[in-house]
């Protein structure tokens, strides 16, 4: 097996702003030689798949403004410091859908940018819903939409779904409902 | 429709990387308040899942500094300036494994972290398969593995693969693949 791992040496924070903390790191590749490394720290981040009567899904409607347009997307938010991902998943599905869930089933947890991120997200599967009252950031703005799955997937096969997290949320969720149809 | 755009008002380049270019950007919210967003600027990149004989695909195993740990992944790698996607995923599939293909199909795009980066990364099936020579770049170690599609796709269930682009492009194929046997 070849040895592929890269130690740190030097690491400096080159830019700490109100979202990102951005650091510069020299490292020891594996091959004794020195590289730079340079990289985003991410508090981490949940991302809920909110299913009603095993057939529909609450999804948002989001203007994200590094791609300068809209996506279709699960809702999903950064873990506040010391907060747990289930404690996170149940608060951001209300505040941006004004849905709160008493089930809540953990699927897996993904990586989306292992290039320059250490993000880790938690994918769940929310359940057992009840509407209370959207609750936004004030810097936050989106639509709330309810589709169901079947459609929902289709709008992946067809590139109107394009945000990694909301891609495999759904997937996972086609999943696990056709399995509980199965052992129904 | 509720207007979700965000307005441009100021951008400022506040880290100046090697590989990361981040601003700092002043915007005007929809509901006319400013806000700040800061955000990475990337140059698009491509996955490619090569295919032999419709069952085995070829991977690779890799550290990844930020998260400190490997991964199992799909050959992909970042534009070069002024390189189109199929010349990007051609040149790539053969430095990273060694394998150049002479067929290549374009499933989608996928927005990988559309929160804080503008990274679009292209998805390709590459087949026609002929092994030439590895070209790694002076600070890139990995190692190629062959997994059988059925196979890799349980990695993905059982969590030993969480790389977003790798579920995603794995699932594509198979959903690929299974069309090709219905209509043989």
């Amino acid at each position: 097996m070849t040895i592929l791992k890269e130690k740190k040496i030097t690491s400096e924070l080159v830019f700490d702003g109100k979202f990102l903390k951005v650091f510069s790191d020299i490292v020891m590749l594996p091959n004794g030689k020195k590289g730079r490394r340079e990289w985003i720290d991410h508090p981490g981040a949940v991302c809920c798949i909110p299913i009603i009567n095993n057939n529909k899904i609450i999804m948002v409607k989001q203007y994200r403004y590094p791609l300068k347009s809209q996506f279709f997307e699960l809702p999903a938010g950064k873990l506040d410091a010391g907060e747990s991902p289930s404690d996170c998943a149940i608060r951001e599905l209300e505040e941006e859908t004004g849905f709160k869930a008493n089930k809540l089933t953990f699927l897996s947890t993904i990586h989306p940018a292992i290039g320059f991120a250490n993000e880790k997200m938690w994918l769940c599967l929310a359940e057992n819903l009840h509407q209370t009252q959207q609750n936004l950031d004030k810097d936050e703005f989106l639509e709330t939409i309810i589709l169901d799955l079947n459609e929902a997937i289709m709008m992946i096969w067809n590139q109107e779904i394009t945000d990694v997290k909301t891609i495999i949320g759904l997937l996972w969720a086609e999943r696990i409902l056709k399995k509980r149809k199965i052992s129904d």
